[in-house]
């Protein structure tokens, strides 16, 4: 007998950003798998198992609910955000990869959720209207000198840049870094957006520019493993509304030829 | 008397994809404006006006949309996809900024959806696991060298490219084109994934390689406007599963210190 996996995209943390097809999911599935805060927005149902794990611990909980699901279970593996982008499915089909031959054979579904960066840029105006890229500063699964090496190409191409996971306990300096680079090749008035804890009560939106956005924690801005920043291409633009909170866009037409 | 204004995600053509915010924001409307195919997969409401508009009409929508709401109406545009990608919120936001000053004090929310690649890449893995890009290869709004330079560093960069708008009845070469730039910079078996009408009856995924993607109506993959190319990295790999689609995946975890 063999059952079902579905990877799960809640979204940013409200249920407001739940597709109907992932509130489907989640009352279907026998066991839920997942980093604890995202499990604890999901509301308690009788007789649904709950298996919290550890951030970082993706490889060990991916392998946990394949054999649950492999066993027959309806397995759910829950991703705040998207889990497509910088989460839990590419670490189950990793799995699957140098996994056992049964797991191949399994249903196995991802449900796609608003990345982080929809959820920003919405609150925000349009700061991802042309052309643009994500970019992950965790040099915990790649070289920092690659991530130096991407933020350089896409800042000198012209794609608004989405950086994920800025900043953490282990990684104090990379987002400081990144900003001195990104100064190299964009002006100071390039508009920069700071989206933290978007869709949770302690969510804060700021818009700031790459010359003033300062990483240390004495700065202007905190940036914590809660944010996604945004960073601007030389055409975004900030426009200022009179008791309201500025729009931030990047305009759908550019004649630049060259950059 | 001031209203308001809703920039609307639909996410891709089915209603599993819908945010609980997006539902409860078309039902709070009183005017609909939009794209016709899109406006039709709002169901109809009495006392709801509806005004759908062609492609390409997006600035005089827009316009028309705020001088609505500015009037005191509860107007929603909706998009299909995510409004902030390659949609109606930067359209929106460039009316605002050249607009009258009352269109600045007008309450505006953007209402944040599945965009086009997060449907397809959840259809058949993760392709976008690892840092991505996405680029419109329309060159209505842009010069086509400029794309051309985005195509070339994207790939040179390791990002895993979404390419939106990838042909139409009066861009019939810029897709054959950009397959063949990227010939160039990936080899010919880097997996590439073609996503139709995803959530539609008429869905299709396929996934083939960069070397046998072929771009003209002969080809082994037919490519319109309603499709959506992921183009992998050198590390983007394909799971053969026996009796079932293929997985597609770009692994979390890159050791490449030079591209």
């Amino acid at each position: 007998m063999s059952g079902r996996l579905a990877v799960i995209g809640l979204g940013p943390g409200d249920p407001r950003y739940l597709t109907a097809e992932a509130a489907g999911a989640l009352v279907e599935a026998d066991a839920l798998y997942g980093y604890g805060p995202y499990l604890d927005r999901v509301p308690i149902r009788a007789h649904q198992e709950r298996h919290p794990s550890d951030n970082r611990e993706e490889a060990a909980r991916a392998g946990e609910a394949l054999r649950h699901a492999a066993a027959g279970g309806r397995v759910a593996v829950v991703s705040g955000g998207d889990p497509g982008v910088f989460a839990m499915a590419a670490a189950i089909c990793e799995q699957i990869e140098t996994g056992p031959d049964a797991w191949r054979a399994l249903d196995v579904v991802v449900i796609p959720g608003i990345t982080a960066m929809l959820a920003v840029a919405a609150q925000i105006g349009a700061p991802l209207g042309h052309d643009f890229c994500a970019l992950s500063l965790s040099d915990n699964l790649k070289p920092w000198p690659l991530i130096e090496r991407r933020l350089d190409a896409a800042a000198r191409a012209g794609f608004v840049i989405a950086l994920y996971n800025p900043v953490s306990r282990a990684r104090p300096w990379q987002f400081g870094n990144a900003i001195e680079r990104l100064r190299r090749e964009l002006p100071p008035a390039t508009p920069v957006v700071f989206g933290r804890a978007v869709g949770r009560p302690d969510e804060r939106v700021e818009v700031t520019t790459l010359g003033a956005a300062d990483a240390t924690p004495a700065g202007t801005v905190a940036v914590d493993m809660a944010t996604l920043v945004i960073v601007g291409t030389r055409e975004t633009r900030t426009i200022v509304r009179p008791g309201l909170p500025p729009l931030v866009y990047t305009p759908r037409t550019t004649a630049e030829a060259s950059i």
